[in-house]
């Protein structure tokens, strides 16, 4: 039992011991309030989900965005809340004010940290897909997150073989010097050293890298593995 | 039925009609895989609520945080999923390279709008907290989300009541002129022209706002009502 603090025609507010505050009266509304923020591990209890922040990097046609969007397709199905940043919401969007110089890179990876930290303590599974080709910038995301919630998945699939897929045709681009500073032409890619999981995609599909995964985040304790 | 497009020692994957995929044998996942991306739509069906942006806007100790976070706290409640962006998420994290110039405030505020929108995107009941001062720069963050995503909230309580608050001690500098450019004693407040909502927060508790909000939320289709 609390102690009335405020009262209206239809409405009390009464305040309990430890900050609790009881709304009653109102149509509908049974409210207990709270001071204070809403943690991110009751966001996480309500999803029943932990946040993750799973960063993708890799040469343009390596399969991160297959990958990452059919690993979403496999979460959703499982009633998990995800979220995929990539170049056609972020370039578009938030960075739309950065070029492609080593600044605007650096600054551009940050912001896109920033954004997943926020996401990783909304509780969403968040997956980012940037080529993302500096290994200190993405040290740097790796810095801003908890131990744990951050996933280095490097996509390794050979030049030669996302040369030849080359979705969008900026291979070609590159090679005939219309297209300059593209990483793995005339632009440096450095892998990551310690990668949480490595995929080369010539020889594995986007739906068995995202059985991987699955994996990856079962045993990591951020999603719950299916009953038998 | 579909057709066998892959087979590995213990999963099979199909391709049905439709750009359908299927993986059968593997232990313990039966996922039917999609291409393209998890719509909005679907992760709001997954959520049982409707992504918005709930802007709030006003002066320094009008009411703003106080009152974004008591509606959190009734949302989560209610088994929504919310999220607040304000100074201490954001000055700190994404926008810690920008200060006060007017420059500065207009890039503040358009990062935080972008933002926002993939947050509306993820399907969340977002809040920001910001002075957010100049209309100019409000009216650009409306224009970034759809008609009915974004909701202005103006907080204005008086500024003689705000500075008795003064709960950071921050009207007191400015008066005595140890911080410049403060909104209200020598920088200016744009009030906001049309609304959604206006809270005097003088006589008018954080609770007694939320309720409100949950009200507006509820007659705009984001929540569902609580069954009578």
């Amino acid at each position: 039992m609390g102690v009335a603090v405020k009262r209206g025609p239809d409405f009390e507010i009464e305040k309990g011991t430890n900050k609790e505050y009881s709304v009653t009266k109102i149509k509908a509304t049974n409210i207990t309030w709270h001071e204070g923020h809403v943690t991110r591990q009751e966001r996480e209890k309500l999803l029943e989900q932990k946040g993750v922040l799973i960063w993708f990097t890799g040469l343009s046609g390596s399969g991160k965005s297959t990958i990452a969007y059919t690993l979403e397709h496999a979460l959703v199905q499982r009633g998990h809340l995800c979220y995929v940043l990539d170049g056609d919401n972020i370039r578009h969007g938030l960075n739309k004010n950065l070029g492609f110089s080593a600044e605007d890179r650096k600054e551009n990876i940050r912001r896109i940290g920033e954004v997943g930290k926020l996401f990783v303590d909304s509780g969403l599974v968040t997956m980012t897909s940037f080529i993302s080709p500096y290994r200190a910038d993405r040290d740097t995301v790796r810095a801003l997150l908890a131990p744990g919630d951050f996933f280095e998945v490097y996509c390794n699939t050979p030049i030669e073989v996302c040369e030849t897929r080359d979705p969008k045709g900026l291979y070609k681009k590159a090679r005939a010097g219309e297209l300059k500073g593209f990483t793995g032409v005339d632009d440096p890619y450095e892998p990551p050293l310690k990668p949480e999981l490595t995929i080369d995609a010539t020889n594995v599909s986007p739906q068995e890298a995202a059985v991987k995964l699955v994996e990856m985040l079962e045993t990591a304790g951020k999603i719950s593995p299916l009953a038998a």
